[in-house]
């Protein structure tokens, strides 16, 4: 599908019609789109969860203030980030003398900093997988407002991982609703100073 | 282009044509597409400072690393989120009792809470962003590695924003290297719990 359209066409959807599933084929396409999603010294901190089995998605329904939506989607990815940056060097870099130097490198980055990293790489990544859903004609939901402790708990998720953002993808049972409100260009955009409007 | 051939051209750009501008033109389409990024609540936490006079990419340089293409790009985009959550449900919900129940609701958001979801908003947009630019014709490169504080003076950026990520925006002067080992389908993906593989 043209990009343009792709873009605008994306909608976030609560609505999914029941029983249809979605095939290992269609979650190897999506997420050979999602790896190419850049980040910072690439390293790619994002893993995903992929739950499909019924009595899983009642308890992530549960785990994410009851929204129905959870529970109708074919499949709920659990976007989580890891905060363990040498074992993701280890993994993303195997040239020797980069690994060392990238090693390096990670040293002067603080616990707290690899934590917004990894919000800001599962996020970015997140955005990736929105759009190559709605490119392959499967509607999606971002989902921030969970408990992330209760997700840790439930599906096994490890201390150096940070549960980030939930995506129910599916087929949509109706029309999207009326596209909510949205900032014009001179609300968000400033010129060269903060403040300084067009 | 289609979006397929967007997300695979889509590569992190440090070599830019110096003396190459972006028109308003440009830049009003590019931003019209990011303005359609989904966001907690609709809350569109996202703002940006598009800098291009010379002498502020200098100075963002130096705020940056000292890296060379934050001053040879075209443009180097400043993306900002806003923690103030009731400012922002007055800009973005018009409906008297809707904005009633949104605020109602912002009341349980802790500030740190409001904190990762600007970095989360922001990120979401800055993953449009790239995408957009690269639909455009434009090459791009996503910067997490800058000091946010000498930033926010430079550029006035007040307490309630937090600068989350720059993007330099511009044409590049070579091919792009070749692509940095991306981790696989079975590195990044689990199925029902963490830790059960394909």
């Amino acid at each position: 599908m043209d990009f343009d359209e792709v873009i605008t066409k994306r909608r976030s959807i609560r609505e999914y019609a029941p029983g249809r599933s979605i095939s290992e084929q269609q979650l190897e396409k999506l997420f050979d789109q999602v790896r190419l999603t850049p980040s910072a010294r690439n390293l790619q901190q994002w893993e995903f969860i992929i739950v499909r089995d019924p009595e899983n998605k009642k308890k992530l329904r549960e785990c994410a203030n009851n929204q129905k939506h959870v529970e109708d989607a074919s499949a709920v990815i659990i976007a989580v980030g890891t905060k363990n940056l040498v074992l993701r060097a280890e993994m993303t870099t195997k040239d020797f003398a980069a690994k060392e130097a990238l090693l390096a490198k990670l040293k002067d980055v603080s616990p707290e900093k690899a934590k917004v990293w990894a919000i800001q790489n599962v996020s970015l990544a997140v955005m990736s997988l929105t759009l190559a859903a709605a490119n392959m004609g499967l509607s999606s939901c971002i989902l921030a407002a969970f408990d992330p402790e209760k997700v840790r708990i439930e599906f096994g998720i490890p201390a150096d991982y940070e549960p980030v953002l939930l995506v129910t993808l599916g087929y949509q049972s109706k029309p999207a609703p009326e596209r909510p409100m949205k900032l014009g260009f001179d609300d968000i955009i400033h010129f060269e100073k903060f403040g300084k409007k067009p």
